[in-house]
């Protein structure tokens, strides 16, 4: 259920430049999350970079609220996650955003929960933080902590709209090849090698070692076998008949 | 060991837009990451954007390579991971940034791994996914799968960087509170409860479970529990005593 990712909001505090708004649009529209509310923004720059950033989520741009303050902003807000990358006596609560990720959909399931991201130069303020009810840390490295703000948006989108689960990775269109079929392409390769002369009848068990290694890592699929049989055939045909003579239907790619 | 990090290298190819050159640098730097090659870009607008976009990253964008081709640019990787948000008979056997991270991690230890990202407008070519050994789909949602550039970098390097298993979450400084410490609490809580008129003796043990469910809920620490102690012994206090007057030591915050 996706519908959960309608009770995500993200709140920007005191946004200073334009181009950071477009650029998150963009990377809620990535994940699914569409509800974006700017409190207090202090934009100092040409709006038409939020426009140009946001190229195809323009409609979570025109849909935006602005509110004066964080308290507006997240005021029928049952969860309000901050993001924070300092350290201090309230901080110590911190999580990174996989480990909230599904604690936070379940409590979308019930009502709103906002993710709230700070300024691009001091972030969030102690006060600001004071109304969070989750704290989330990115884990970056140490030495260079301090990420754009439409990336730390994206982390933290990106961590939820995988935690639902939903992503349908691509099929692998052609199925596992089985033993039986491996062997098969082995025997083959084995007359195929012997014939073109690449090996002799007394090396061939050592020689198909290494062949058999090879086709164990990258012969993975019924197509690939299908592949490969195909070239040993037209290799044994074309040691018979000459070169660049085709035989019908050889160096076609298996039909489905 | 972080140090498999230096053998990680970010190709751009035929990028368009200078400012997501430097957003790289920067998402890269975030994530431990400094090898960046532009393979035949078709930069168009102001490098000013690159330097910007690149904040505190500028010295991995200064130490850039740029070669003609892509397959100049991986010609010493053994490993070519590219990204591609397309299908097709090649196409198959994508897998996710989280799912390929541990084992380019492994490949990165004995050899150079490439992460390679296309263009803006039309991300790789067939030419350039045919030299790609791995092929990484990054989980969007399908209505709107065109990620930022920089956006689509810092995914692939996040994971990279997680899968290390080198950061250190925050540590929690104050010891999970025992379940004497907890009873003691809920005592002093009901003797205050009772003294400042919040309920009455019959009434007493019905409140307090509602009391109790919010402690074990919010009161996880010692120091919770020393918070919610001072809270009680400070009302009692008042209570006795009139507002506004503070006997020694009450309403601080537990030493360690």
């Amino acid at each position: 259920m996706t519908d959960v990712l309608k009770n995500i909001r993200i709140v920007l505090v005191g946004t200073l430049y334009s181009g950071n708004v477009g650029s998150v649009c963009r990377a809620m529209a990535n994940m699914g999350i569409r509800d974006l509310v700017l409190a207090g923004p202090k934009l100092c720059d040409n709006w038409d970079d939020a426009v140009r950033m946001a190229v195809h989520a323009a409609d979570i741009l025109e849909a935006r609220r602005v509110t004066a303050t964080l308290e507006e902003a997240v005021s029928d807000c049952a969860f309000v996650a901050g993001t924070t990358a300092r350290g201090g006596l309230y901080r110590q609560h911190v999580k990174t955003p996989r480990e909230w990720a599904p604690e936070l959909l379940k409590l979308a399931e019930n009502g709103k929960v906002a993710l709230v991201f700070g300024r691009e130069d001091k972030g969030l303020s102690n006060d600001e933080i004071g109304l969070c009810t989750h704290l989330i840390r990115i884990p970056v490295q140490p030495a260079y902590t301090s990420l754009n703000l439409s990336q730390a948006v994206l982390i933290c989108c990106y961590e939820l709209y995988g935690a639902l689960g939903t992503y349908e990775p691509p099929v692998e269109k052609s199925l596992p090849a089985i033993a039986a079929h491996k062997l098969k392409l082995t025997a083959l390769w084995r007359d195929m090698l012997l014939l073109i002369g690449f090996m002799k009848e007394d090396k061939a068990g050592h020689m198909m070692q290494g062949v058999q290694r090879i086709f164990s890592r990258g012969v993975y699929s019924e197509d690939d076998v299908a592949i490969m049989m195909g070239v040993a055939r037209q290799a044994q045909w074309a040691a018979k008949n000459g070169p660049g003579a085709k035989p019908k239907g050889a160096g076609c790619l298996p039909r489905k």
